[in-house]
């Protein structure tokens, strides 16, 4: 299982953190060993929206190697789906299987036609901008469609991290994760 | 109000970021003018327990000019509260008015004294190392003793932060934050 989780300039770094935090954790915490992640951005350093500096481990690498993709929200996101030079390099995820993404992340799917004919939810604020690009804008923490699977705001990439682990290592790992992170049950 | 949010390496990032997110929105949503913060490390990068790389705004500069400092926790909290020169740093903090942990970041309090005849909360795998340094460990998200202001673990640092928002700026600002947040009421 390798995993991506995208950053990028302007994004809102809580949405990653929060489905990086559980999801990392089947290797931390010792559930998986065959796991590895990267994290991945168009550029050398991002800052997220509230000036925090990250370095990414892959620089504008293809995508396409990843089991999972993982893709944030923010600010960012609703300018850089707008961006070609950004969105050709996200879609070289498309051929992986696994497709996710927390609040306005969404958008950045969407923008790239994974959403279409599908149900997707997003940061509250973005119902109407995720319309376009989906089948139906579904108001659920987490709303999986098998490839395809889209969170809530912000918060909700924990939920998603959490979904993820109980997805692929079923729901006594996912507990034992959540208890971990005391989070609510 | 100058904020310090303290990043250390074998940090858990999502403790910082947790309350990293709802207080730097105190500003980037308007709310507070005079808000500023800066992350703070004793070494130039710092390396989560995840292998997240984040780079701080200010290394190794005394504490002792913010108004709030916040302390996260994780298996580096474990190791750093025997290590003399890192606790020489982070006790600069001492003057600051209100000093905060989340998760075992409450055992770096502790072992600096701060937590000395109060109340106090942690991660629930370190309640019995917290008890050496507090008067009582209590099993809350939150426990505000005025100066002094500790979390439970992990995820536990959203409550803290929004705790903050609240103490701070009051009830509505908070529940805007909250909402903007897409986190449980």
């Amino acid at each position: 299982m390798k995993m991506a989780f995208i950053i990028f300039n302007d994004m809102t770094a809580l949405d990653f953190l929060g489905a990086f935090d559980p999801l990392s954790r089947l290797k931390t915490m010792g559930f998986l060993k065959n796991v590895s992640w990267e994290i991945c951005a168009p550029t050398q350093q991002v800052t997220d929206g509230a000036g925090l500096l990250i370095t990414p481990s892959q620089v504008g690498t293809p995508l396409d190697r990843y089991d999972l993709v993982v893709v944030p929200g923010g600010e960012g996101a609703r300018k850089l789906r707008h961006d070609e030079g950004f969105l050709k390099w996200l879609k070289t995820m498309e051929p992986c299987p696994f497709k996710a993404s927390v609040c306005t992340g969404a958008l950045l799917l969407g923008a790239m036609g994974f959403l279409a004919g599908k149900k997707a939810t997003t940061h509250p604020t973005a119902r109407v901008e995720l319309a376009e690009y989906c089948d139906k804008v579904v108001d659920q923490r987490v709303v999986d469609e098998g490839a395809v699977i889209t969170a809530g705001g912000v918060t909700a990439g924990i939920d998603l991290g959490l979904y993820l682990a109980e997805k692929f290592v079923g729901f006594d790992v996912k507990e034992k994760i959540r208890r971990q992170m005391d989070y609510y049950g």
